[in-house]
């Protein structure tokens, strides 16, 4: 019998930064499927997904803690379609999503977790955080935003909070979507040309993917600093979308059964009650 | 060749409250549905979705407005459900839902508006009003908790606020979930027994129920007065979940196929953009 293809706990371990190791993203291949196939696929998908709609029912259902998904890639990496694709498993109901753009001077004046801090989930909500605060060592750094004497300081803060928030009882998960700088050629391309995509294209991405290699390196040294055994970094091969949303789904689940969810047991509580 | 059950445009001028008619929800069958069968609407809910999803993709890419999704109904009515089963069909990037419970103290501190504006939907966005400001003049004078001077003011604040709304661009749509005594007693007795759906049940619903009437008769003074030809009120026979989900899911895409939605045409703008 051959091997079957990895997934669940097996594909993440295979994919999870291991806390206190050197990331090195030039050495994930973007378009890895560790042996899936795209036909094959659809039906993992569809178990995934219907796990997480059941998970997710038991979270909201218990509140044990919340969910925190972060979903960080360079442009056209496919976080958005990660949101469409994949969380769309979850009720709406139950999900908080927060894209972080450019802080508005309210968000500027304070530190930079605060605006982050305030969208994290509600006991028994998912969060999805579409970009996040690990921009404070990405675009920050590498567009000079803030000096280095700041951002250099910035990952011991960042470990420290998402500490805290996984000591209140908020699971954090982090994905990085990676692909190549010809992918997302081919990807800004069908942006310029299509009139159902037209609407995506921002020509500022053109700057961002002109220091691409100043971002690799900014990326490696946020995998390797801040992944914790608590909240792990996942490299998610993201040439394919196919596979990214299988890895990704295929993650989650893992992580949602670790939370070991129960619908709460109220029958002596509900001893008795009469319904006229 | 018989005759086609009514769907889109049809369907919800059937369920549409005419504005300037008297509402009577007693004259109103829960499990009223047009001749519309279990099976056969599997794929008209099939097509419905994958328009909606479509129609919302438009909208957030060229965000000439908002679309706000009230639903009301008494408890178990199915509110949820038809969050769950409708607006998924919607990217969860792109929709706010908010769900409103006894006010805080900060919320009863403002005007009985002051929270719904607060949470009404972005320009490109769907928001859904889990419950809504009506509630202003159901529970609030049901209970009891508003003086009847007080409650008797807000329909003309409701239609004034919601007119101001519609003319600054946002489409509001209001739907009453209309089931009957004997439908809830099954579900509130399902909640009590079914381990899965006991974290439902909530002990205060049973006081509701025991003022069944009081409640309809606020809801057709409500329907009356405030389903007006910019936003109007649908009733919708809610007995039977399926078709509750199948009539919400057409006049949701009527709606919406009546704002005309667009990609943003941008193809003179990146002329010359090349991708280095």
């Amino acid at each position: 019998m051959a091997d079957q293809p990895p997934t669940g706990a097996d594909l993440a371990a295979l994919l999870r930064v291991k806390p206190g190791s050197r990331a090195r993203l030039a050495r994930v291949d973007p378009n890895e499927t560790f042996g899936h196939a795209k036909k094959a696929a659809v039906p993992l998908m569809d178990r995934s997904l219907q796990r997480l709609s059941d998970f997710q029912e038991r979270l909201y259902a218990s509140k044990p803690g919340a969910l925190l998904i972060l979903l960080q890639g360079m442009d056209t990496s496919g976080k958005d379609g990660t949101i469409k694709h994949v969380m769309r498993a979850y009720n709406p109901q139950g999900v908080s999503i927060t894209s972080f753009g450019v802080p508005s001077d309210e968000e500027r004046g304070h530190d930079f977790l605060w605006r982050h801090h305030h969208a994290t989930p509600l006991r028994g909500w998912v969060g999805i955080h579409n970009r996040s605060h690990y921009e404070s060592v990405l675009i920050e750094r590498v567009e000079e935003l803030a000096p280095a004497k700041v951002w250099h300081g910035r990952y011991d803060r960042i470990n420290e909070w998402e500490a805290g928030l996984s000591a209140e009882g908020t699971r954090i998960v982090k994905f990085m979507l990676h692909i190549d700088l010809d992918e997302q050629r081919a990807r800004l391309q069908a942006r310029l040309t299509d009139p159902t995509k037209q609407w995506k294209f921002n020509v500022d991405d053109l700057k961002v993917r002109a220091r691409w290699d100043g971002y690799m390196g900014a990326y490696d040294d946020a995998l390797t600093r801040c992944s914790t055994a608590d909240s792990p970094w996942y490299v998610i091969p993201a040439n394919r979308k196919w596979f990214r949303n299988l890895a990704v789904a295929e993650i989650l689940c893992t992580v949602m059964d670790e939370m070991k969810l129960r619908f709460p047991d109220r029958t002596e509580e509900l001893k008795g009650v009469v319904i006229e």
